[in-house]
């Protein structure tokens, strides 16, 4: 092909949805609110530390207060369900996060499930997920919301198109398939289970790779022309997609830094500024 | 191919489920218990009252208790929620459906969601989906569960199989879908905007048609030796499967009518049973 591939700048498009939010957040300034995230981390893995205080650190860049609750390792998931609860009933609160994930020997899933659906920004929840599949509003999953909204400020068609996700864990693979699907894609989902993974990649019209292990995506696997969307983001910045070899064949992919991490940080962000407005408009 | 076509029997499959109810029935009974379903018909399209009756007929027969609620076209969907919060509410009575299509002035999925997930029994709330969708123990709609009950009853493999579900109904295409992804299997998602339908089924190992055409699925899509199950029932008893056509490139093919059908009202009666047996183990 003689056209260049496009480099997906996930910094751009975060920064322009961030610029987009100061209005709204100014708005709510003058009605007495200021958008609130509570973070929540259990336990002391450096780089869920990390992830936490990249999302707190966004927060007040752009005005939203940010809550950090840092419970020790051997928290029992009921002490972590109660705290949760208090962030539910705290009406400072707009949107709870909790870092995924927790230790071992906690039920992840109930304390994901005890999140007020109205606080849940980063679309964990059970509910969540089956309203978005079913195209009825709540907080989609950020990254899944993150990856749509980099196509569209690219202005990347979904309608009618093949995608095959490769991956399906209920924060990511289950929930942007369904996303892409209900945007008109014919969505193929892949997994470990997959025994000729690379023959339906080179299928794709749009290709995510939302696996977790690093440069997963070949370059051979790449029909020219393919979109290519990274979601992977593994040890030492390495995404799931051997970025080099699938640049070259690809109409457009996401690097890894600077991809969908910090649209995903964004749309956290825009999410917690909706659910402030919501609750405003429903005082 | 020199093998015989295997013609999925529906009708066995669900004489074979029904007579393993009947113990759990008397056992219930032994216990005081009669497991009952609730229906609710609203208006009087005549398909929908033939379904009616013959869910409360499958259920006189095995010794399933039933009752029929039948409200007028002009019902609204307060009054709709008022009858089904009367059901959730009556102890006597395990599980509820309502079946589907409501008159359009009314808001079926509100009506759905009113259903209590415990008597859920034809798996149509959000939260049935999610939980089903990620392998967290709920109802599943009936339909994509007889799918997948026919297929275990002749011993057909799913696990690294290439399925394409054509059709993504909140009660069938995205249920049947995610339940064939958690049974291990690749699945692809086609649906009306879908440009080259018949390429993707090319591809498929398994077929799943719930796509509410008569004879759409072609003969010249099957890959010969693939597995065609037809969840379509159009007028006249046809089937969303060409289904001389495909029958002859299929080494599996569930008939219309006595294929999935059956199977879906035996799937109802069972997830009644489930019901009522969790009532007396929580009593």
């Amino acid at each position: 092909m003689n056209v260049e591939t496009v480099i997906l700048d996930g910094n751009r498009v975060a920064t322009n949805m961030k610029e987009a939010l100061k209005s709204r957040i100014n708005q709510l300034s003058l009605k007495g609110i200021t958008p609130c995230l509570a973070t929540i981390l259990v336990g002391d893995d450096p780089s869920s530390a990390t992830y936490v205080k990249m999302k707190g650190n966004a927060c007040k860049r752009l005005g939203i207060r940010s809550i950090r609750v840092e419970l020790p390792a051997h928290t029992t998931t009921e002490e972590l369900i109660a705290e949760i609860q208090k962030l539910n009933a705290d009406p400072s609160v707009h949107g709870i996060l909790l870092q995924h994930p927790v230790p071992p020997h906690m039920d992840e899933r109930a304390a994901f499930e005890a999140i007020h659906m109205d606080k849940d920004v980063d679309g964990v929840t059970t509910q969540g997920f089956a309203q978005n599949a079913f195209g009825i509003a709540a907080f989609p999953s950020c990254t899944p919301a993150a990856i749509l909204a980099i196509m569209d400020a690219y202005q990347i068609p979904i309608e009618g198109k093949h995608a095959v996700v490769i991956g399906r864990s209920p924060i990511l693979g289950k929930p942007v398939s369904m996303m892409l699907l209900n945007r008109n894609a014919t969505v193929t989902i892949c997994h470990s289970k997959t025994p000729n993974v690379g023959d339906m990649v080179r299928l794709a019209d749009i290709v995510v790779a939302a696996v977790g292990k690093p440069n997963f995506v070949q370059g051979d696997w790449i029909k020219p022309g393919a979109i290519v969307m990274d979601a992977g983001y593994n040890p030492g910045n390495i995404g799931d997609v051997d970025y080099e070899a699938c640049r070259v064949k690809a109409s457009a992919i996401t690097p890894v830094p600077a991809g969908v991490g910090p649209v995903t940080i964004a749309t956290l962000l825009k999410h917690t500024v909706d659910a402030a407005e919501k609750y405003v408009n429903a005082r």
